[in-house]
Parts: structure tokens; C-alpha cells; sequence
């Protein structure tokens, strides 16, 4: 009798514990990360004004990420880009880096329009550095999987600062 | 010495897989998640402007969230919220939901200052609901884990839909 009574206050015990969990329709879900893939280990800005303000407290240029999960060349890009062990310890300790999959308001972010995978670097002085491009003259700021040593160049160009001119 | 090779050889193609992956001086990170806490079953918006988007193409409110992680109010409140079904569910089913740790510079969304933790609910038509507020004069936007029940009334009060005026 004293069993059947603990038995049942374990049950009920390990239902109340199930019920604090929300659980969709759907089934559970994994949760998003930030990093969406390019880099678990980086400490990604969530929106571009949080990304402008710690590159400009810390005096590191910014990295902006334009992709889609279900675009076929970010997803090429991000598997090389994300395994890329210099690419991922140039960006932890030297960059602010922030992926978006959704565009921002500020037209400075896609000076040649907007396509994916697009990767705009931006100078503690918030100045866009434009001059800082890739390999396609009809999509300056993409980059191909095949391209991630150019965009280690590119990524020591913008350690190069501008001089404020504050 | 076949096996020697062989165990050579495993090492090697160990070793290389380590290498791949990158790990910082001070550890190995935990990736952030989008939903910080505050409901990793949800499906959380990224920037304002992605939040936006969402609620107007799906015809549902969006809850802006605005907290810290190092924010004890902050904390408390998102233990209770995560852990309550209801709300859970509402937001899942009938929300676009968005937290930020970083202001946006849209002034509409800090009506009466910039304080955490502070919930603003914005219509479909893109107009915030300054109209729905909680508990405290000083600040009308914010929740104590006790306000929960207060919260929910809220969300339903956001739930019926402002007129579209166009």
C-alpha cells in the first residue's frame, strides 16, 4: 500500500516536471543558435547596432554575414567558412561578427544590392569599407567557397584600420 | 609494421579532424541560442526588422522583449515565463516573438526610457501598443515574475488586432 502511494508520487512528481516544458504541435524543436553554423565558437552580435557599438568600444572591425539557410552557396560557403580553423581564430580574437539572414535597413550594407552570401566589413570609425571586395565584378562582396584565401586578404585589410578622424 | 602504419595513419587522420575544429585560448564556448532563455521552443526573430516583417506577412502581434543577461529582474522573470506553459504556447502559436539585449534606435519602442526587463507589444499595422502596460507608473512597461497572469492579459489584448487604417 505505503508502495503503490510512492509509486503514484512519483508519477505525479514526474508529470509535474513535464509540464513545465512547453512542447510544440510539431514535435520539439532544436533551438536556434546564433552562429546559424558559421562558427559555434565565435561570440556573434545579435543586430547591427549591437555589432557597431562593441567594434567601435573595442576598436575591432566589424564583420557583416548576409546569408540564407536554404541558399545552396551560403550553405557551401558556411561548411568551408565554419571548419576553417585561421578564418575562426582570426575572427574570435581580431573581429566583431555579426550573420545576418535578414537585410538591415542602412543601404551602406549592400553598396552593389542585395544577394547572398555577401561579406561587408566595417571599420571601428563605422565607415563601410567598400574598397574591400572579391573576386566577381557583378557581385563584389560574394565569395565562393573556393575564395576563403582571398577573404583571409580581405580579413587582414580590414585589420588595418582607418584613422578616425574624430 | 603494417599495424604500426596503420595505427600511424589513425592518428594522423585523428589529428586532422581535431584540427578542423576550433577552439579558443580560454575554452570551449557553449553557442549562444536565440531565445537566451526565455524559451528555447519558440521561434525567435532576430533583429526588429526581421520581427516586423514576420508580423505583417503572418498577421500576428509582435512581442519585443528587451532584458540583460546580468539583469537579476531580468533573470527572475525569464525563469517563470520560460517555464509557463501558457504563455509558451501563446507565443508559439499566436506571436512573433524578438528579445533583445541591445536598444534598437527606434524611439517608439522605449515610450517612457530604456529599462530592462520591458515588453512592448506592436500590432501588424507596425503601430507599437502603447496602450498595453503593466503593473508600474514609472514604468509602464515593465513585468515582475508576479505580473504573469497580467502578462498573458496582455497578450490576449494584443491578440485582438488593430484596424488596418490603409
Amino acid at each position: 500500500m505505503v508502495k503503490a502511494l510512492l509509486s503514484a508520487l512519483l508519477v505525479l512528481v514526474a508529470m509535474s516536471s513535464t509540464f513545465g516544458k512547453y512542447i510544440p504541435k510539431t514535435g520539439k524543436r532544436i533551438p536556434q543558435t546564433l552562429s546559424r553554423g558559421w562558427g559555434d565558437q565565435l561570440i556573434w552580435a545579435q543586430t547591427y547596432e549591437e555589432g557597431l557599438y562593441w567594434s567601435r568600444s573595442r576598436n575591432k572591425p566589424l564583420m557583416v554575414l548576409f546569408h540564407l539557410e536554404d541558399c545552396p552557396h551560403s550553405q557551401a560557403l558556411r561548411k568551408l567558412f565554419s571548419e576553417d580553423n585561421e578564418i575562426q581564430r582570426t575572427l574570435d580574437e581580431d573581429f566583431i561578427v555579426l550573420n545576418l539572414v535578414y537585410e538591415t535597413t542602412d543601404k551602406h550594407l549592400s553598396p552593389d544590392g542585395q544577394y547572398v552570401p555577401r561579406i561587408i566589413f566595417v571599420d571601428p570609425t563605422m565607415t563601410v569599407r567598400a574598397d574591400i571586395v572579391g573576386r566577381y565584378s557583378n557581385r563584389m562582396y560574394a565569395y565562393e567557397p573556393s575564395d576563403l584565401k582571398l577573404l583571409l586578404g580581405n580579413m587582414k585589410k580590414a585589420m588595418k584600420l582607418l584613422k578616425s578622424e574624430l
